[in-house]
């Protein structure tokens, strides 16, 4: 007989949990890959009701009374051992469903697929006040939802606290503050006429689009900004698609668990550490949407197979937060991706693959036009450092609709006003503002901050990898990436949900969360490459 | 208030029911399609959970109330109404489902998994006595599921109501006999040495693999019988996929409601009537194998694409029985597709797609290459004569086991001995005799006779629509399909499973079960064809 039976039978109930949400998630990854699109309504009906099997089966009586004995015999237990941490992320999961009433749960499920809808409708016409009624309703029961969920100092910390257990919004906020006042003057500095740099080109942030919202997002491709350049030219999808794969079976992504399909917006998504589904979208005229895309979505893939095998079917399998998630994607995408050492080691291969394009291109000039820096309306065109500005705005935004100081009717307008404010453009129409984003018409509010935690936090876990391993950027311009792959998978990717993301920096060695890593990056990389002292 | 609640409380039960299903297909097909290797104990385990959650939801308690009381509600309404057919059926599923313990479920799927697993071993190596022990588990625990369910007559009879509801072993029996008496003598006088016809090429039995059985059937590829032919030529991928979406497109898939892809055995599936996935494999060395592949599975989408959009989430969705579904994919591949009528519309475009192929072929010569008749020893490639003789002996191999008048051990002989005596060949190995099949190390028993079922079925529904459409081959000649198809939707597709096959026939207008038809195509066709006088 076990020695732990009421763990045992915990975790036999939240393995069928796990595999009704895994197939929940295959429905998902469907839906945006293969399914055909006289498909949808069946497809929501499926989706509703595995979501609610799920739900049932977690706050079902007996896993509250497993729970209560597993975390008994866990007792004296390291805080990281499975069996510990199998009880605490489970508890907290359970206490977030069952605060929350069904009736609650189906109001804003039914307003989020309404509003969806009718964002849909309201941003291809760039017609706000059609959305506006749908906003209203979210944002009241978003208000319910957090009363419900209850908090002690902010109403918007029960809601961030479902994307990021364990961050505050007071935390949140001297972040931004700090970020705002550092950052704006930055972006001034290298968009002021004048300043050197790149070729006008926008670097495109494609993968932008986490593996939570998977293949929501806003408009596909390039913004129309700036004149031709070396990313600008046909490049065709067989050659990117395949360059793609090179890169990413260099970083280590397993092929044997896991594969790249297309979708209309680039996700990732994993159904088991054996079974992790990357997609990415190809634009033949412009080269970074697939190439960063690819890139992106990678790193989200890499965290998801570097979980232990031994966390499979259980809720510590995945990522610690989105924040974390998103981290990990950026580190790929950006800190490897778009540095000078990756291009020593790819860009002769890119150029062997494209040599009519790119054969009279030279080096930095690629390197340049991948990293130049320009505001752009649309945020997941944003380059990485206009980005966080994007974000910003709409953390604003959504703690003053929450704590009242701005209306629905007045949002419009107050996104206009930090456009302007922070990057100095103000978008002619609502589908290129206000409406850009899917998130709120699907109730995710909460979620926008993690965008800017991954960032930071890739830039404080990267420093941690360039500590451990000294010659980091010659392995990275020798197209080895071992070193760092294993790192990251002992340091962050085997724990799965076992620790929240002040635990993960905690142990990582990095300080508690901190802008100043990644600024000092952003200062670096762009003083030297447009040749400027930043602020 | 609804004037009937406990139907509308059953509706929303089975609904659930159907949504769970439709996702654990969807994890089905995934696995054969696009699913990384490495991922398949998770999928394995999702599968298993997902059939658990159906198996236990329609077995409730309450469900068996609902449908009580729902019966109560129907009382009156006409017998193929969708209230008392949704009882009648509902009921018949539960009463299966309620009859077979938990304990003998597990073993069952327990022995099976093993048993593929050793049955892919066994056949690769062509060992039998490597499956035995396991055939004899399965043989016994099928027998144990036999005995749970009951039965009046034939201890195979609650096997084949699994596949083909309605039908029993009694009707079976004298349709073998009289297949064997009337068969045999036409495949020897077909293939006698001085017969005319075909170029020695077999035309390939693609996708005889069923709905149900997805991807699974025997090896793939042609069997390198006879000679070249026009058939085995290099005949480019792309233009052998384009050329079957055509057709397909002709015969009335809707692809905004369907999709083909490619898998290693052909299947078909439905996750709701507005989401039909088929399946093809292309051999760019032989052409039929895809082209016939692509017509079969299309002939089972359009059965699904045809049930009424109100059965829609009710058990009724679906096929009547894999016999009805396969005689829907041997219409439209065989009785349809390998036509003259339809080879005059098509075979100008197919020689326009290859002209270096088949430019210098004339339309007659092949026709006769894709209807040679020649024994095979391998199932899937046989040709519609001999076909049935492959079914007839796993019949009667099937029948001896259950009845104890042939012991595992002797199995491999009996198989000899019965295509020896059927076709006048004898395989060489165990891997192209006795193993070449998946179903019974899946504990498929029961399942075979649905073949030839779906086969004389065809026969008997084209017979009823020639005499609906008088210029039905005129029309085929033509291109266009738009008749029969929606002759078919009306009297078979759009009942989804409210008939079993036996009262659809009737209603049909086709009399009962009956092989005359069918042995009527075939002396007609095969007579002229080879220009012998057909016993």
């Amino acid at each position: 007989m076990s020695a732990s039976p009421a763990t045992d039978e915990l975790r036999e109930r939240l393995g069928l949990i796990a595999d009704v949400q895994a197939a929940a998630a295959l429905l998902a990854w469907d839906q945006e890959t293969y399914m055909p699109p006289g498909a949808i309504e069946a497809r929501a009906a499926q989706l509703t009701t595995l979501a609610r099997i799920a739900h049932e089966e977690l706050v079902a009586e007996r896993v509250g009374e497993l729970l209560e004995a597993a975390a008994s015999e866990a007792e004296g237990e390291p805080y990281e051992s499975d069996a510990a941490s199998l009880v605490r992320v489970a508890q907290r999961d359970r206490d977030r469903a069952t605060r929350l009433p069904a009736d609650l749960v189906a109001r804003l499920a039914r307003a989020a697929s309404l509003g969806q809808q009718a964002w849909q409708k309201a941003r291809q016409e760039s017609n706000f006040a059609a959305f506006r009624p749908h906003l209203e309703t979210l944002v009241e029961l978003t208000l319910e939802k957090a009363e419900t969920l209850g908090y002690e100092a902010d109403v918007y910390d029960p809601l961030l606290d479902e994307f990021e257990p364990g961050m505050t919004t007071a935390q949140l906020r001297p972040l931004f503050a700090m970020l705002r006042e550092r950052l704006v003057p930055i972006v001034q500095s290298l968009t002021e006429p004048g300043a050197g740099g790149g070729a006008g080109e926008n670097g495109g942030s494609a993968g932008a689009t986490s593996t939570s919202i998977g293949g929501a997002g806003a408009a596909a491709g390039p913004n129309a900004v700036a004149a031709a350049g070396p990313l600008r030219q046909r490049f065709d999808d067989r050659g990117q698609w395949e360059f793609g794969l090179e890169v990413m079976r260099d970083f280590g992504f397993d092929f044997a668990r896991g594969r790249q399909d297309r979708s209309a917006h680039p996700f990732s998504t994993a159904f088991a550490t054996t079974d992790v589904r990357l997609t990415t979208r190809i634009h033949e005229d412009f080269l970074p949407a697939g190439l960063f895309g690819s890139m992106h979505e990678c790193g989200h893939g890499l965290y998801e197979q570097g979980v232990a095998p031994e966390l499979e079917r259980t809720p510590l399998a995945g990522g610690a937060s989105l924040g974390v998630h998103e981290s990990q994607s950026r580190l790929w995408e950006i800190l490897v991706g778009r540095s000078r050492p990756f291009w020593r080691h790819y860009y002769p291969r890119l150029q062997a693959r494209f040599p009519e394009q790119l054969g009279a291109v030279d080096r930095e000039d690629f390197y340049r036009a991948i990293n130049t820096v320009a505001p752009t309306l649309i945020r997941v065109e944003a380059d990485e450092v206009t980005y966080n500005l994007h974000i910003m705005l709409r953390f604003e935004l959504e703690i003053g609709l929450l704590e009242g100081g701005i209306s629905v009717p007045e949002l419009p307008a107050a996104w206009n006003a930090g456009m302007e404010s922070y990057l100095g453009i103000v978008s002619g129409n609502d589908a290129e503002g206000v409406l850009q984003d899917i998130h709120w018409s699907m109730g995710a509010i909460g979620y926008f901050p993690t965008y800017t935690l991954g960032n930071v936090m890739s830039a404080q876990i990267f420093a941690g990898a360039r500590r451990a391993i000294p010659d980091l950027d010659d392995r990275t311009a020798a197209g080895d990436f071992a070193d760092l792959h294993a790192w990251l998978r002992d340091k962050v990717y085997r724990h799965g949900r076992k620790l929240t993301s002040p635990e993960l920096l905690e142990r990582l060695g990095c300080g508690p969360l901190s802008a100043e890593p990644w600024l000092e990056h952003i200062r670096a990389k762009y003083g030297e490459l447009y040749g400027v002292e930043l602020p």
